[in-house]
């Protein structure tokens, strides 16, 4: 992550909290609007912000864009974000959520799938759908994003090759991603057997705690640095994109991105592999108690965060008992026969998660 | 288009206009609603309509899919509609636009930019955006309609293999869509060179006419036959799906899917190009006349259509003048050296076609 371009530094938040950007698309800002000018505008401020990875073989410009896939297979998906479900452009204690964050988190989770199957990002193509009051700021602010989050994370050889804009009452911003797999056999939701370990990469539960702290009333500073990143952890998320790859080379037998919460998730392995996930709250312990004084102050439970709690986009990965975990990995539960469930400590749990319809 | 299953026929306007199914999201209608129901309810009643192709290595249901790219690269591009800027659920007449219709134009205006490039498609991913009130049987529409334009476009291979489903406070679906140049070299906009001819498939101003139809206040039906076909046109174009890849073969050297006009469109080749096109008043008069009964009823010149009407989604090609135009393709100008302009005659034309934020 070392760069010498503030730009692209995802812990650059507490200046941004104290001092929000002109940009944010809340009408209090200065800067021509979406509605009052053209695409091809709007297009010349972003398109060469958008400087071309090495898979891109023929860029933005076109009806479509190429992008190489050098094993004969291209790893594909899909995520959206829609203003007042995914994100708020304005909190009720006064925090704004900035193009360059909706920008960032965009990028990284759909980054976050194509690691999730041991792959490699290759393209990303986004279509951003803006009410005309939207600042033409708030679009460069957010393509800026984009690009920071390609080159932030490392997805080397990457870039935004095409996309679409439109007008529309809400913003929403759609990307898909390609990836390589480069030769490697992906690696699915179904391979987890009894037996194997279950394990996790970086710390659960930080996104969700950060986005208490966005929907609570107080001011994100009454929480601290501890709070600051995690608001951070919430607004621009940091996948691992080099675990991925690992986990596959290192034997991987089921794996996904934490998007929706470890037990939902965990859930989806058990599904789809048949099998039972035994979690451990001793070793979930550790990624509740670094959260314990910013819980103390919202007067939770960590230990919800951590469960129930998505957004992180760490992996979730299951592996052959005799296989070394890769750097990143740590173990926390195990896999067992029996019908798909997920159990804590052999206990029912009763957390689920996000459903993007049901809350 | 010949097939035994009347869900994949395109024309099947009429009977749709006459009585439109209990499933349009305006309220008044039986059935489940997206807001009273679970993401994966929705998705077990969408995912067994798409049938995967044979390109599809591994379709929905992980964090991603894995799609063939035979020769190595992968052709990308996306598209989105957005209720009350692209289609509009119910018109002034009426006449309402079904989750049918929805999904055939979305997956219609993604294979047309594979086509465009001298490729053939080889997946679709999908993100539907969704207000709480969508009925869950407009989404299974929807899910019809574009499996149904991928088979009845003939869009052999081709499958929906994964996408997004999430909530918002307007209809909002993108569409990205991959394919092959199976060896070729792709036609980009760029290539035109004086001497060239200009030509298009198809008829121009189709769409665009029935789109005037819809914004009129009389019903479809005052139109007649051809009041019904012409909506068609607009609500489930017909993207030339062979005529993309013939046309490489052929040796066109520009191409794009006329998806805003033709003056526009052609606007884009001469800059892309560094020439200019000469469109023929006489060889578009052809394009213009049989539209005239509708234009009159409606009071325009038809002209006005066939120059700035997009949608229709056919091809705008320059081939070098030695070339035997494939089938489907005829002649409507020639390209000229100069600066990038389009003139009618040589004349001028204050045509522009369509702009999202302008408009």
């Amino acid at each position: 992550m070392a760069t010498s371009d503030p730009s692209l530094d995802p812990a650059r938040a507490p200046g941004r909290i104290a001092a929000p950007p002109p940009s944010s698309p809340d009408g209090a800002v200065a800067g021509p609007l979406v509605g009052a000018t053209t695409e091809n505008a709007v297009l010349s401020r972003i398109l060469p912000l958008f400087q071309q990875g090495a898979a891109a073989l023929l860029g933005p410009g076109d009806d479509a864009a190429i992008v190489a896939s050098p094993d004969g297979r291209t790893v594909i998906s899909m995520d959206t974000l829609v203003e007042d479900h995914d994100f708020r452009l304005v909190r009720p204690n006064g925090f704004r959520t900035t193009g360059y964050d909706v920008g960032w988190k965009s990028a990284a989770q759909n980054l976050s799938d194509i690691n999730a199957m041991g792959g490699s990002a290759t393209s990303l193509v986004v279509s951003l759908t803006l009410p005309p009051q939207t600042p033409v700021d708030w679009v460069e602010d957010c393509a800026r994003g984009l690009a920071a989050a390609i080159r932030g994370l490392g997805a080397a050889g990457c870039s935004v090759v095409g996309g679409d804009l439109g007008a529309g009452a809400q913003l929403v911003i759609t990307a898909a991603v390609t990836g390589t797999l480069g030769g490697r056999a992906p690696v699915l939701r179904s391979g987890a057997r009894p037996g194997h370990l279950v394990a996790v990469t970086g710390m659960l539960g930080r996104a969700a705690a950060g986005l208490a702290i966005l929907e609570d009333g107080r001011p994100v500073q009454d929480f601290g640095p501890l709070g600051e990143d995690l608001v951070a952890a919430q607004l621009r998320p940091l996948p691992p994109l080099t675990a991925g790859p690992a986990a596959a080379d290192a034997g991987a037998s089921a794996m996904l991105d934490i998007s929706d919460g470890l037990v939902r998730d965990a859930g989806r392995i058990a599904t789809a592999s048949g099998v039972h996930l035994d979690l451990d709250p001793e070793a979930l312990l550790d990624h509740a108690d670094p959260l314990r004084p910013v819980a103390r102050l919202l007067g939770v439970d960590p230990m919800e965060w951590v469960l129930g709690g998505g957004e992180d986009h760490g992996l979730l990965a299951t592996f052959p008992q005799d296989v070394l975990l890769p750097p990143g990995f740590t173990a926390v539960g195990s896999v067992r026969p029996g019908s798909p469930l997920v159990t804590l400590a052999s206990q029912a749990t009763a957390l689920r998660g996000w459903d993007h319809f049901a809350h």
